[in-house]
């Protein structure tokens, strides 16, 4: 493991859902950690996709973030070859309203687990994989706390503009 | 491809599954098709499940029938390995009563089809490999055609009760 | 079964769903195979309905594609007189998102499957028609693999662009 | 027309169907309205099903029923031969909860329309028939005015069970 | 009953579902059927809503057609007060797709059936009254038959226009 | 408005509903407060039930606490003719769960809410009316929020079980 | 508690919701009732949130009012601080289409309830709250009914508006 | 943080859980992790539950799993007051089979995230805990792959029993 090694694997289907998967690692900049972005596709690219997945944890990478939308299985297929965690991120797609991805994301058999965040939630896949990284990182962990600090202060301005 | 390949490689996740799956096996028999059956899971033995995918069609394999429940990736991830039709069948699981699979097998992004059955519709999936061969052979579409006579039969002989 | 007679019949209920149900058509011409394109209704013409179904294998047809919104009946009454495999693609409506339209397409009585597609798939249906078709074709095959070697070499493209 | 036509043909899709749709003949039997029992399969005899359907007029029949589970094509199809109102009763089957029953009955395209009733409610299936015909037969409508009077009074009953 | 009086009343919640529920007024005008359109609110004037229902029997009119959405109460408080036929139309709300309106119209109780068309469905349940009237009048189900063939060769021409 | 009027109107659809409403019951009479219960069945006896709900207020009832399944109309009807708050019940039937039951229920239009409380939750309702009339009555708030403080105890106990 | 204590409290996630809620207060307003309105998040400032609600009944508030989307926890979490009664309005959000907040919002736990309103009707929260004060107020529950008897008069215009 | 503070925290609503948590427990032991269990009720004692969750990460504690149905708030509100990445558990309950717990727990808005796994699938919890865990931690990532090393074992087993 070098020490340049990114913190955090993103991926997803094509180049065309970065827009959507850039939030995630938006957050990732915000709290100061390294992320890597790629087209890793279940279903074009299966072998490679495996091949990504279970040499993850040997480059360095410690979670793996995967945006997919319908029959998602690419968070689900990479849990199936890395130790590392997947946090899966269902997409919405044209129809459905995104119910068919977070199902094909969440529903893992016993085993091997996705840590599925909500429809659409790129950035929240972000801010749980700090917090994952936070676990061991005491550091990071007070970022987290201030972050939580943060939000609590603009919902408290918010209530001022409000109450005016 | 040698003469004694099997026509139809039944795949399911678990031996478990086999009580269940076994339908589409012996709807194969009443058509005198041959048939494997095998335990490939999808998050199991990813790999294997791969190369089971790939070599498939080298071995002479004719079409692939894989039942899956939740999310269930099996089908779609051998679909994206083989060139030859896959069969997906939706397994119920204790909770969801099967949308969870059917959605997880169905909902196949562009490029990639799984011929997808109903809940829980083993023995259907059998009569799909069964269509799927006849479409090049005269012969079994005859056998599908009487096949489908007796359905008629059956269901006539089910009237004449009633009106009695 | 004439030289001409084309590999794959088309179907669908009004000449407004050509638009949609022509990627299945175009998909068809990539891999060299003939189509014919027909509007059969199940409920403003069933008698017509059901001769087109019962006649297409006679004719040289080898697999029919049905697109097919709401109650959408007509790829299941097509599969009823058919010995062929039915690829049924559930149109989305106005309401309910394409929900209908699945589950009146796939939920199928033993005995009668109907090979479905995710919501809205019309091309995978012809890459579906394509897979059916190569089981017993090892041209056809070779050129699926091809077919699928294109979509891996445009997906590893997407990823250089996106790790750029 | 004969006199001895009956009034409602009560069809289903197997014979194991009729402990459930015997509750739609018991309520016409109550109307004292003569009544028809079938097995009219969609999938295993379309012929012989819509050559039902498109003679049932001409036979005297006013009004059908047709109980049906799954992709529940058989109300739907009658409805398209024949001029005739026709009644659709989703059945539940193991999976699903009978939503697929519902949704491929009601969900009928514009010019074909099916008079659906909540799932499983066979015996409601009778009471509208009776409701049809009563439109045009004042005796039957007394009838069914002397019907709706005895819920009311049983529901009396109950109430004063209950506060006693 | 006088002559004059019309056969079939329509009724909604607001007069803005008018432009909507206006598509079953004028299939009954095609048919040569009288009808009667009112604002016939169950929650905003329920008794008047009761007393508009309980009435329509002995005015005369034959059938009721009530579009609802939402918790659609209308259509089944409706059916609880005339032995007529009433025909519930789903009205879609901007939220949940209709599905709230389909399963509180359909899912009528024991004893009070409500004839269900599906989401939006307003021409059909102009059909289907003309269907449950042509039940007892020979002259009005040959206009049903001549407008099923209308459909087919509307049909029959969209098909000769797509294989050109 | 007498002393001895009760304070909450329990009513269902029919007796049998007694053993699940029960409860609603059991929780008023913990906190000591009056209640009667009868059978108004919004279509069986559609008069009364309006009767009973439009008198409601007028015999000193202050809540009303309506248990409904299906096309639950009950809860509804009762909230467009009192002023009175109506909590509704969503009882589950046979089939769909509840959901009809659910969505019958909560999504009155504009102008009529009602309380909706869970799928299947009688004994919730009472504590609703509780807090309803506790909102105006000191006393009966204080012993609600007795009444949480011994929630927590038991949940407090349940914890050290675990923990020993 | 003092004479100027507002009798419903409003609160929401965040002032963004302010145009959606603000049709609850402003019901309120037509009623004469006094309101206060807030930003309360549950999961960006939580001990404000439970601090807001365990004092809310010592403040003299009677009814609160609490609007959330998604995994919506603020009711619940609300009602499990205050013995008021807590009405919840669940926000539909971009995806799901409000099913989530419903859920989220109606299915408490036995001990806990929240009075829930259809998705996104912020209007009949406010009304329900006025039916809640009404419960103990004859002067109150006087203007509700003029105000149901206003709802009436409204329709009947449409009624002849639509009639002419 | 001490050198015996657990690893993970598993809470859940009620003692009565625990034999469905106790998967969570087992899967942890397996690994060598120590956990700590209680009861912590969202809805019972709100101020002791956000006091556990605000405590849990200055005693040592590095992972949370939470448990619980319906409107399943204790995953999202411990989630609020932790930097600690905290891992839902959808329980099903007895009615909506566990729809409303999952959407009510994955669904959380932007900033508070939830690491959501299958309805029900607390042994799953269990090894996601492992792999954040791992994700900082060599020997216990490798004890991960020992264990998916067995996962796949026990396929090939499973494999053989079935192609004998």
């Amino acid at each position: 493991m070098t020490e340049t090694a990114p913190n955090v694997g993103i991926v997803m289907g094509s180049d065309s859902d970065w827009p959507f998967m850039r939030e995630a690692a938006e957050v990732l900049e915000e709290f100061g950690l390294a992320y890597e972005a790629d087209v890793v596709s279940a279903h074009r690219m299966p072998q490679e996709m495996l091949a990504y997945g279970s040499q993850a944890a040997d480059r360095g990478v410690q979670v793996l973030i995967a945006g997919a939308g319908g029959a998602a299985h690419l968070p689900g297929m990479l849990a199936s070859v890395t130790p590392l965690p997947v946090i899966g991120v269902p997409v919405p797609l044209r129809h459905l309203d995104g119910m068919d991805s977070l199902l094909s994301i969440v529903q893992m058999p016993a085993g091997v687990p996705v840590a599925t965040v909500a429809v659409g939630a790129s950035r929240n896949a972000g801010l749980l994989a700090v917090r994952m990284l936070a676990a061991s990182d005491e550091e990071l962990r007070a970022k987290m706390t201030e972050f939580q600090e943060r939000l609590k202060e603009h919902a408290h301005a918010k209530g001022e503009r409000l109450r005016r």
